[in-house]
């Protein structure tokens, strides 16, 4: 049993390939099916039943993450997602903190950017809001932001847009070089789920406060949103940063398939405990004479 | 059964009194075992049994919190964790969010001041770290190093740690007349119990990095440590923001005790979902039609 499990896993196609926005690539949100499952081979019981050892070894490999910066190891993770109202970006960091040791993630949810942020260069929140050395980062939104509501709502003129494709791709290198493995995932949802969901917010008055009527004004844009966000992939997704695209309608499969994006890039930074630079032996007896 | 475990939760003295080191008391931590397992009826084995909907409580308070807050409500939580290396402050903080959602938390862990926060008066940093409104704050460490280490290090004059403890009774006052419930709790464990702790960290290599030998230096300096902290709960407990001690050689019952105290403050405030402010009839018309 636990042979054939291993077997199919090392037969799996990485996510990190299945899922990527090839460089270059133009994007066509909708080619991508948001209700398919990439990558899962037993279905939601197998990807369920996968979840305790996922989270596992996300769990170690993110204490050995921690455990090497401490050592001056300044690499660590940085997941961004975005995607439309209701695409679960907020279930997204629930599920996957649940697996994490939360001292070591900064979580960081971007809202309309305020008077003083707006004073600033559109990166200057995001740089206040990194993971340190060790950390587990997550955006709840992002630097996108500046790229696809300033795009569909024009908050920006278009030449300042196209410039912002540019600014964003040096700064995730510069990120990327100093040690942050960027994970930037795309929550896919269709029109007729965020339909179901929005509905759903609205017959259960505990989560009425979820809901604005802006919900409903945003909706109404949704292909050019859409357009925006496949630009964005498209000049954003590098070799650096490359951005994911996660079918999200099955909220089953986006958290599996985001923890298991998570995990083979931890795997792939293999961080390691440092050795202590005490006398073991010396230390013991001190303290069994204390 | 459910019954008699209401009945027995009905009659039990609320920790809020157990563990609360009263306003203007003199604090004798020798006279609290730390073993002790004060208000548990079942011992062990019903504490963990506890346990589950103990979270789920807290879980649905959090959300009514932070719901409250997105229509004005100003109040949330800061949990305030001190204790001697090893006492679990980092074990607590993984165990209470686990039960939270930690989008809405806010956790931070105060190292040695940085050139910069030095640079400032000690509360400036801790004021950067504030939960917002509707948020559970959780603190790993805090301001109280600067009249503990500070007094045994004597990095301050005393005439100074004596100001300090005025200032940290003004600043707190300010935080609860803000909507600020400030639980501070003092992770009470014995010498024996940290000499224990830190040879598992010795005998497991993978706890090395963990281990400093600054600790077994700052272990000689207990005597010191304990005075200081009797005096810090002495001078500022107080009725807007009391110092629990929390008896904590058994983790269990530091679990426990811990995720209770805030189920006690939580149900206190017994934040309200806000009602909306939009046509649920009419919003769920346009959604349909959409």
């Amino acid at each position: 049993m636990a042979k054939k499990k291993e077997q199919s896993q090392r037969k799996r196609t990485p996510l990190t390939e299945l899922l990527r926005v090839p460089v270059g690539d133009a994007v066509h949100l909708a080619r991508t099916d948001p209700r398919s499952t990439p990558g899962t081979n037993g279905g939601k019981a197998a990807a369920l039943a996968a979840g305790a050892a996922t989270g596992e070894r996300l769990a170690a490999l993110q204490e050995r993450l921690y455990a090497a910066s401490t050592a001056g190891d300044r690499r660590r993770v940085l997941l961004v997602l975005q995607g439309m109202d209701t695409s679960g970006k907020g279930g997204t960091v629930k599920h996957v903190i649940g697996s994490f040791n939360p001292s070591g993630c900064r979580i960081k949810a971007f809202k309309a950017p305020t008077p003083e942020e707006r004073d600033h260069p559109f990166l200057w929140r995001i740089k206040q809001a990194l993971p340190q050395p060790g950390e587990i980062g997550i955006f709840d939104r992002s630097h996108y932001e500046d790229v696809l509501i300033a795009r569909v709502r024009a908050l920006a003129p278009r030449a300042q847009l196209r410039r912002r494709y540019e600014q964003i791709n040096r700064f995730e290198k510069a990120l990327a070089d100093d040690g942050v493995s960027v994970v930037k995932v795309f929550l896919h949802i269709s029109y007729e789920e965020q339909r179901e969901r929005l509905l759903a917010r609205l017959d259960a008055p505990a989560k009425h406060w979820k809901f604005n009527v802006g919900d409903i004004e945003e909706r109404a844009l949704w292909p050019a949103y859409q357009e925006a966000y496949e630009l964005a992939l498209e000049r954003c997704s590098t070799a650096a940063a490359p951005w994911y695209v996660v079918p999200a309608d099955r909220k089953w499969y986006r958290n599996w398939a985001i923890a298991a994006l998570l995990l083979e890039h931890l795997e792939a930074l293999a961080p390691q405990y440092p050795e202590g630079d005490f006398d073991v032996d010396e230390c013991r007896s001190r303290l069994l004479s204390s």
